[in-house]
């Protein structure tokens, strides 16, 4: 990465981190200011749970762990450590994600209202479900040491188009959430511009914004976390000269993803540590 | 593209063109069969066409537009037609949307209603307004044949990001939409689980389902148009291994656009082509 390049990065990844954080103060003080605050009760303390926890989990945390192998500075951590803090980002998220749908089943059920009639819900229920499949299948794929590699390497743009659609889809999902709390006030009072609505609907921009960031961030090639795996033991077999013939190959055939050659270099570690030590290869994973 | 691939790329494409037709269908019964159907009158017949005009302008039309680059049997046509025809159904899909506001505008003034005060209204208006943006500059920077070629190698990854960044809005504002729609019934009659509220929200995963075929089909390397803009003129001046080595250089460099070296390639197919025959070469566009 350039110099140019690394301050462009540096700045787009403030204003996300700055966007993702004022969605989670302004969630903060919808609830806090605007609404009943927070408890674990049945009532409306609870509901607002669901807010807080969506906000913060399934979208700020889903975010960072989305753009973690981007930061130049992890770019010399192994593998195995960025792919552990990238589940265990998701992991978190799915957690909080979880907690906040039992904090809504529990206050419909208090107050005896019906679940699951809404769109919002459908699309939210059906994300959370896929969220957790991705994570499960991204652990046994990716993670598990003896997942094969022909496997690692068909199940990767999978993964990756997974991982960003249902961000998006997310996204979309507390959109609609928003707009329901909304529709939900007294007397039409939303169509009568009131300050919660002004603020909720900023809300909403502040989220689509740290979605746009998070997606040109993730998406930019030159930002991507260098192939090779351990370029310490390429070098010491004269494995970059045979990586980059892989880059090559991969160019000229033009019908594979980027991430293919990202996987290829990484048969090729494998295949050349196997030799040297086993335990050793399984770190660079 | 290999057999397989092409068998794939049209079982997803057969897929995608069935789901956003169904949610045109659908929409047309929505308003037809559930609502007081089409007019233009200042009732809610006249409302109805915000509905039928952005499921089958804003969603169905400007998905079509965004993959149509990618169907194999258009590789032999010119660049400049694909992109005339790109630019032309995206144009198709910014007008049926603005008469679509127009629709809820003057619904809005004829029943006294205020204007604007949802995210819904907030996040479409704005998509509406940076749709026609990224269509004039589209027009003036790709298709325009005296636009300098460094400014659209700047501006490709841009136009990219932001095309597919507001087709996804876009599908998030109608989700919205439609969680206003049915919320607005009477009485609370939503959470009962009616008849048109399950329609609906099945017309919501039907569109969701639509961009994410759209997402999948357009983001598969594999199936992007190749990259010669006019593969005769490379060979006719030996151009096909000065091609594959600027494809190589940007491999290697690895630190741009996979869009970047089809525009290395355009560049060196022009400067080739300005030599032969100065009115030949804008067609290649």
């Amino acid at each position: 990465m350039t110099m140019d390049g690394y301050k462009g990065f540096l700045g787009l990844l403030v204003l996300a981190l700055l966007f993702g954080f004022l969605s989670v103060i302004f969630t903060l003080i919808w609830v806090l200011h605007y609404r009943e605050g927070l408890g674990w009760d049945g009532t409306a303390l609870q509901f607002n749970w669901h807010l807080v926890l969506m906000v913060t989990g399934f979208v700020f945390i889903q975010g960072l762990a989305i753009i973690v192998y981007r930061l130049p500075w992890t770019w010399k951590c192994s593998k195995l450590l960025m792919k552990s803090i990238h589940a265990g980002l998701n992991a978190v998220a799915a957690i909080l994600s979880i907690i906040s749908l039992v904090a809504v089943f529990e206050n419909r059920r208090a107050r005896n209202l019906p679940n699951l009639y809404s769109l919002h819900s459908w699309v939210g229920l059906i994300a959370v479900i896929l969220y957790v499949l991705q994570l499960v299948l991204g652990f046994c794929i990716f993670l598990l040491p003896w997942a094969p590699l022909s496997l690692r390497k068909i199940a990767m743009p999978i993964h990756v188009y997974s991982g960003l659609f249902l961000f998006g889809t997310v996204i979309a999902t507390v959109l609609m959430g928003v707009t329901e709390k909304l529709l939900f006030l007294e007397n039409n009072l939303y169509r009568s511009f009131p300050p919660e609505g002004i603020f909720a609907n900023t809300l909403g921009l502040l989220i689509l914004l740290f979605g746009a960031l998070i997606f040109w961030i993730v998406t930019r090639p030159q930002w991507k976390r260098p192939t090779e795996p351990d370029s310490s033991i390429l070098q010491s077999k004269g494995g970059a000269a045979e990586g980059m013939e892989v880059t090559i190959a991969v160019s000229l055939g033009s019908n594979m993803d980027k991430s293919d050659s990202e996987l290829n270099n990484e048969v090729a570690a494998r295949k050349r540590n196997f030799g040297l030590d086993e335990a050793g290869q399984r770190s660079t994973m």
